[in-house]
């Protein structure tokens, strides 16, 4: 307890992610890197025998990471350290075959491309099972009419299943970002130090076909379809901007919701769940803080802030790689994916429990109606006859003037009155009665969610 | 000129980039809007008719900015000051059929999405000449050997070509980028204040099918395939965020690039070109500046310090809409739309006149090539039957040992001479002959760019 | 209008500001240093005569901007163009004591300190003005009790000008750092080329002590209290991150308090004027959107996003200079200022303004007060003689049970009468009717605003 | 092994810094805060025992993080499972006294603002040994000229200390900086749930002056000079945003320092300590990689990303105080001053075992020096009556022409022998060898640099 304890791995994110980025997952996929590369040289012609092969499979998930940290403190060289202390287990025969042709690099970038792939996976995993959520809620609540605001004052009616699928197309949105992305994925594959692969066309006496096809089998072996045509010493690291740009995004996309969800849970129109012996508050007990919401919208904006630096590091490469990307690399792109994974687990736990305040709803609708359909009841007169920006004008002004009495202590919204008696909006009671019928005035809200689902929504989620 | 002059109007971006973001467009934009609005709902039954839909189209170009601006400081309302100057020359006919149905949001959503298709078009055209340009001298150079750096110091040989091929292929994941971003893009099309299409509903008597169609025809008339299914008051800020990423992705391409070119030319391997009566610097007229390059790099960073802003805007957006985007959005996206057109006319400028010193090239590698063969001494030994661990510790002993002597004043790099005298390399002077010859030495650079242009260059510029 | 108009400049920046950044300014500012550089080098000796001087000095104001643009179009080089353009008014004699020792960055480095010099000036005086605004605001609502709010949930009592004193502490500890910053603001001065004042060692026949007081009686004469000791070329670009820093934080301050202004809007608590014939909405005449507050609020995310820029160019200088820098701080800096110009003159208006609606203030505090006293209600008790862990855990109990009621449908907050009829509380009807005073409820809120303006705020005013 | 490691944790930063960030300093950091707000109420006549004292101070620091836990499940609340688990400890009697008045953010606060503190004391040390060290350097070099970079061309002479000065000159901003913040820095006290003080009103009976003392005598328990007069809930989000970017700005220094470095040691001008055993390469040991100054690059980018998390958390919280701060704040601030710690551990022991090859530094400068020598010919052939202008075009145009020859082959640099040979210059060979005696040119770069020291940096260091 005597040192810094980062809460993404203590408090917020999942197991399944923090293995992902933890020295297990790593050093075990550069054993595999090892074993593979050896496997697919032997299958092109390489002479190497299965007892080496055997003995290299034999130790892949079995380090000792006491004994890599000896060899570090003297290289002060993770590769090396780790490449020592595998071969001391696989012995002097299994020795010869390890590493041939390869660099640092074949290990640490293509390791990361696997921590991200994966990481991706688990990323797409939790949003599908949001996106479903979300769809349901938006289904359930199509039809419920609730005050709609703009520069957040009462505008006109939407449905509670209207915003929420505005949400839901959020997520979609990364969603799409997220499958583009991993359909141009590639692996880095065995480019060699400054990319030329020359250390394997030494080996592959310059064929290079069969270099070609040891990247491709390599690829597919550690699960990728495709792998880079070029590289520097190292993949693009464009591909990470690419990749903060979706964290980033899809933060973005949180921290929308959540403060909707904040500004919603304000009007007690929307409530998180609030467990038994939660104590909400040490001095407000009674208070029922939007805590998931909030939590949400923090870890969103530690996400975005670590965009700029995978654009900082794409720009500032210098030719075949420069190191001032590494130790960057090791802190943004783990901690955005675990404060991701946190937003999404957090984003589920707050939909799946969330309580929706219908009566509250219906009050706030009730009591604002007449006053915000004043758009409605222009478009009437105007298709009575009425022209538009002469009764514009003049509901505007009669608008100002109830409010100013309104502030002034009178109770009585009176705006009805005052058109209704002006001749010149052409209007009878009864349609101002039609107008004020609520389900009138949702628009289309109900078959926009219906539309978007069935159009954009329920594509995307088949076969999920 | 005693106000603030914006470099990228008076001196970086093209004339059509500045015109997309310019009045005339979007004000003439909103006209066509206009006009477009009342035909398709002519088609679709609305009582309106041919002279009034003329009025409309004759008014379109004729905009008088002083009788906008008059209205405008009455109305302190950008959309009416518009709406009013434009009916005032329609007549009261067809101002009655003017903006039926629809919002603010209507002219500048729409408007704001059809500047960012043209400047996208813009960018498309640009990025393709570069593309072919690049593509063109990596096949030129694809053989010329030149030093490779990792972490600024020689490392191996690599080509030119293959050098400039990875510049290629980051322009080449930028365009995939432009291409998914165009292929989803949506217009905004008819929504009404707070999304519902309320006042629509009205007009077309409940009949969603009908505001569908009008919704489609529209987004087809303003040249875009699709259009949202769902918006609030405004489409979602996720795609402005999504147009800063590529822009700010692209910039990344740029910087990473143009500090290549800069360092190169700091060796004067390369050269851009300096015309005749130009300074290079008044004080030391014989220095040849990478100005264009050191341009380039300063509009990348003014790009991609914008990305935070769209992501910023996005992600404090609350309920149906505010309008704390607004004055924002007029700056950030039109400004990092001229910067990267500035970008691509200065890359284009820069490689259609590129000199590529190839003697100096020569000279470099020549120089270095003894001392940074040593992994292919390596390759060759192990293949001899050497230890490669062993003989790893050893080369690497030797060429410190080598350094030292260098830095304390020799002058002859007895590496090979110190390798050659020690058995346990087990190599012999024809070995290390065939190791020296430069041919030999670079790998497969010359294959992968062939193999990279004819498998992801050329398939994309197909029909271009 | 075919061209992109900066709505900084059209719209929201003052005219002072735009001169700052004007090409009027910087240019005749150059002629200013051109000219002050000859007239401190003659005082220092060196053989230059009055005629010489006078001929410079005629012609500071008097700039043909089509002869300097024939001259750049010829040399690309904007410093030379103005010499020769200058050189051209003050004739062949005078020509031979311009620009004596100086190198481009003389001009260029120099007239940006200048302008943001006086741009930090604007800056300063127009915060004098907002602070002493909100002070007289602060004062004038001390007592006003008030709901205060965390987590957007009804928190306890506070005072509008307890809260507004918080707006008024951003901007305090932002004008510490204005004058943190302008007290350590030095002049470029003469350094040369790289820095080492060669030219000016062969002017003055290697006498330091001449050329530092050529450096320091030019800084005087423009305006300057220091000069650095040492530059390189240019002085270190880390001075501009500090001011972008400083317009970040201030922007930060704008965008916290017109976000609390937006959400008291929303409450009816507090409304920004509004003009006579301004339309809000076109939809929705009847809405008081705080479009100030979001117009600030958009300008302030504007302005942050800047922030990153300036510290990407002082990372990134390499050596005595690199020229990555200039294109953006072109941009950068002026649009940071212009924006941060606009951002006060609309805080300025808005709360010169602003207009309290102290009976729905008062409405909103009655209402809610029974409830959010539960703190005091737990104080008094524990004074009563309870412990304050149990009766804390009951607190929680009832007020969750009276809220659940409160959703049902219940009217009556019968939370009072849960604690008076159980005697753990050790409360008589009396003590909760002392607590639910209104003016026992506001704390030390009136206190703290007076102690803070007479300690803080009125010091650092004086003779402002 | 098998979650996130942080490398900041398991690399980078010191033990010490690892401790201010860690549970063990934060939660007895806690005790100590419960412990001294009663003992200042004691002092203040609040009737609290010394029995009860004693036993909240025995308890300091013995936490059982297990009991902690458990609690913390139970009411998901920290600082109430902290209470609970401290209180068990204390005993009945002690727990009447704990936590009176107080709220979870005088423990949160308070806290954090000790860390940063003590944090920033940590740097300070670390900055003050830098200081000195480059100091050293400065003056030990001072008079070894060097080839000065423009635009990364050859441009004059400057010497290697007078560069250095420059570097040292950048983190005297950045310890100005901090002593402007560590200087203004306040306590936050004791001011309950709003900021109005009201728990302790009631407690003091309504004595403000008693108040203002318990909370300047916390604070100077605490160790700290002053209290903020007024806070929210908590104090002013924007002080973090002055942390972050002053530990930015550091970065930006640390960065551009380093790319000096590596610049440097491209060419071989000065190199980074490289540890026996240590491995530069797997694949090309001879290389010697300046990895110090890279990982500091690395490092430098990752803390100026977090820039902007605090700037937007500062933007956006609303009213009183809203929660979306918190997990940002645990992950930002620790993080940029471990990450900053690393940096000045790195640049410390970096220039602890600089090398300095002079041999190499000369061989350049007299390579170069006929060529970049033209300024100071152009001066001399100015003073001798020669114009400026005239002669500027000319030395122009003599030295393209000689580049052109260079380029194409040519190895004479002949550009002294067009000069003389060129009447107009009115130069002799005695004034060419003049000019050409490199002592002769470096300026002022020697006393600049003893200036500076003297004036600036030697009484910044007193006492230190």
């Amino acid at each position: 307890m005597d040192k810094y304890v980062n809460p993404l791995k203590s408090r917020y994110a999942s197991k399944e992610m923090l293995y992902i980025f933890s020295p297990k997952f790593k050093y075990t996929t550069w054993r595999k890197l090892w074993y593979n590369l050896a496997l697919m040289q032997k299958e092109l012609g390489i002479d190497i025998s299965n007892k080496q092969l055997n003995k290299l499979s034999k130790y892949i998930e079995d380090i000792d990471f006491k004994v890599v940290e000896k060899y570090e403190s003297k290289f002060q060289h993770e590769v090396m350290a780790h490449l020592y202390a595998y071969a001391d287990l696989a012995g002097n025969n299994a020795k010869k075959i390890l590493h041939m042709g390869a660099t640092s690099a074949y290990l640490m970038d293509n390791t990361d491309l696997i921590q991200i792939k994966e990481a991706l996976l688990l990323i797409e995993n939790k949003m599908i099972k949001l996106i479903k959520t979300l769809k349901k809620f938006s289904i359930t609540y199509k039809e419920l009419a609730i005050l709609a605001y703009t520069h957040l004052q009462e505008a006109q009616l939407t449905t509670l299943g209207k915003r929420s699928s505005l949400w839901l197309q959020s997520l979609v949105f990364d969603f799409k970002e997220l499958k583009f992305i991993t359909s141009n994925m590639c692996f880095r594959g065995v480019k060699g130090t400054v990319g030329n692969q020359s250390s394997f066309k030494e080996l592959f006496s310059s064929n290079f076909e069969k270099v070609k096809n040891l990247d491709s089998n390599l690829a597919k072996k550690m699960g990728f379809d495709k792998v880079y045509k070029i590289t520097s010493q190292t993949y693009d690291r464009k591909f990470d901007s690419s990749i903060l740009n979706f964290l980033s995004n899809l933060a973005q996309s949180a921290h929308k919701i959540t403060n909707d969800i904040r500004f919603m849970q304000h009007l007690k129109e929307i409530e998180e769940n609030f467990e038994k012996h939660q104590i909400g508050s040490s001095a407000m007990p009674y208070k029922r803080n939007p805590i998931y919401s909030e939590r949400i919208a923090s870890l969103a904006k530690f996400t975005m802030s670590l965009q700029s630096s995978s654009g900082f590091i794409a720009a500032t490469q210098w030719l075949e790689r420069t190191l001032d990307d590494s130790a960057c690399k090791r802190l943004n792109i783990p901690q955005a994916f675990l404060a991701t994974d946190a937003i999404l687990i957090l984003l589920n736990k707050l939909f799946d429990n969330i309580r929706v305040n219908k009566k509250i709803i219906e009050k706030h609708v009730k009591t604002e109606m007449p006053f915000i359909l004043t758009e409605d009841i222009l478009m009437k007169a105007t298709k009575n006859g009425g022209d538009r920006q002469i009764l514009h004008e003049k509901i505007r002004v009669y608008s100002m003037q109830v409010k100013e009495n309104l502030y002034s202590g009178t109770t009585e919204n009176d705006l009805i009155k005052l058109i209704l008696n002006d001749a010149s909006f052409k209007l009878t009671s009864k349609d101002i009665d039609e107008i004020l019928n609520p389900n009138e005035n949702i628009g289309f809200a109900s078959c926009q969610v219906e539309d978007f689902i069935k159009a954009i929504v329920d594509p995307m989620l088949e076969n999920k």
